[in-house]
């Protein structure tokens, strides 16, 4: 087991400059939808899900982030969350062209209308952004 | 639209050879499997799956296989498949640790079951690799 | 096997009564949704839903809502579902509290996307309940 | 809403009935395996799944026992009740290559894993009936 | 193996008037929803979803889009293709009461929340086609 | 947001002995299925599983566990932790009846299938601790 001597305190503030690296949203705005529902989810996402596993060495976060696209389109039904981390695919350095490449390959898992639904979000995220249509 | 004149002998010769490059499993293999049930669906495996949008360009093989395993996890029903495809990402080049920080992260939205589960059938292929054990 | 004598009319009007109980809605607000399309829908919602399954002796109401809204943050697409039955569960008594702690835990389960769905439409259900926000 | 004047033995009776036409099992084989654990579940699928939902008219056994394979098959897990209801469709008068379609269908929508799985659980359905393999 | 000497042209050709047949929808409205994000993905939709799948013999289109509609009811997240096959089952001869039955039909299989949402999808489509209220 | 000043090892140390009041399980038997292939999955399960969120106050054991059933049952797919927690549920103080209460309420939301193999597995554990069977 990795030793890790790190107090709350390091896993917190370490997770919530991964999440604004990642996402390119601050630890305020996940705070102020959950602060006053469950402040104590807020912090999980904050400590675990960027301060432990997010902040993991071993894979390069452009991997990660097309891995967990993938993953957000077989789940179905996280239309919320795809549409946060298909932004966080192109904040790490993957290119348009790559998220749509990951959105299309699930379609032989999880089949055709979870990956519809997921390009028609990815549409939306690379018009939000200016990004010019596929040239093909 | 992409201009693609080949024909279907193209697609099934291309998917094949596509398919043994990335699962090491012949298409022999698959159609022993399926041939005396459903000899068709082995034909669109090897067209559409292999021949069609696995050899797409835009995105390397490594990327696409961690994916694939991220959407399996996340599908939580496909254990045959996550084992064929936790080998074959290792076969393009992902490294076991690779593929452990592909499924650890999908705890963080597919629940700690399904990664668990993902783990335990890592560690068979694992094994009948000789992949050594973890060192830490 | 359990006698049961009662016919279906004693289902049916038993069935209406617990819906009334636990969800605060009429079986005439369910029959206005369902009566043009499916009417005998709505019937089985009172008969076997409501008549049979959750007029079972046997676990206490306060219990098997916190199992549903659990079970129902699970299925990951059931938010329709979810927002009355967050609700039923503060009708037969549990807290704000322990439905956010119920959600919360499915996180480990279902993930944290479906978690944070469902932690919004409990934000929605409990501000138009006028139920202060939770101090801490 | 449909006027239903049965009593509870008639849809038991009709029921377990219904259950042995379709699928060829008695409602004493459901009973065994539910008895010690949950006999009123069994009595639910009984007078509920068969007499109730199963006993309608309106549609064919063998469009509805189809419609069934194709919705078991994109649940994924639901592998034991596959094998039984594959079965069923073969009962009920549909034919082999029917239920290959169905499933080889399903494909586009649950992904290519689960309708795998399908397909060989259909192969082994197929066998423990004598049923010829498919020449083409 | 069925021989198919057919080319990709053929595919393409057969799968968009295959697609308007079944859908009422023509290629140009696909291609017009996906042409800047994924045209590719428009063209598998039609040369491997309805050149290849849809254009099957072996079962009638009848039984083969209630079966879609029960398997899109079970996914649970398909709320966009529900309602375009529910249209498609309408267009190649299902009844609105078939498509009701398979629908309620399905809440055996994928629970009660994932049928009632997919018959308040089914009202508006018929609604939208002039279909009268049910009589009974 | 809670004022949490514990350190990294008090969490370990804190969901350990919770992971072994709940499930009955010692840190070192899933160290034991987990120490070669992802050691750390098993801090997480230690650190945030059990140190984390079933340290927290606000919801008795019984209803979480209960609830924990519930969800699982939902999910489909997980049946070794199924297995683990309906255990964890009769650990913590719920009784045999309240467990299968839970498991055949989720039928109205997860379909039968789901419930029918969760009763499946309650039958199994049930028989390893002894528990007499259901009279009625």
């Amino acid at each position: 087991m990795t030793a890790d001597t790190s107090d709350d305190t390091d896993r917190l503030t370490r997770g919530q400059a991964r999440l604004s690296e990642i996402t390119g949203r601050s630890g305020e705005e996940v705070m102020a939808a959950l602060g006053d529902v469950a402040p104590d989810f807020a912090r999980y996402i904050f400590e675990f899900g960027y301060g432990d596993v997010y902040s993991r060495p071993g894979l390069d976060l452009r991997a990660r982030m097309l891995a967990t696209v993938a993953g957000l389109v077989c789940l179905g039904h996280a239309a919320r969350e795809l549409r946060v981390h298909i932004g966080s695919a192109l904040n790490v350095g993957a290119t348009r062209e790559e998220v749509v490449e990951v959105i299309m390959q699930m379609a032989l898992y999880a089949g055709f209308p979870a990956a519809l639904d997921a390009l028609m979000i990815a549409k939306e995220v690379f018009a939000a952004r200016g990004l010019a249509a596929k040239a093909d």
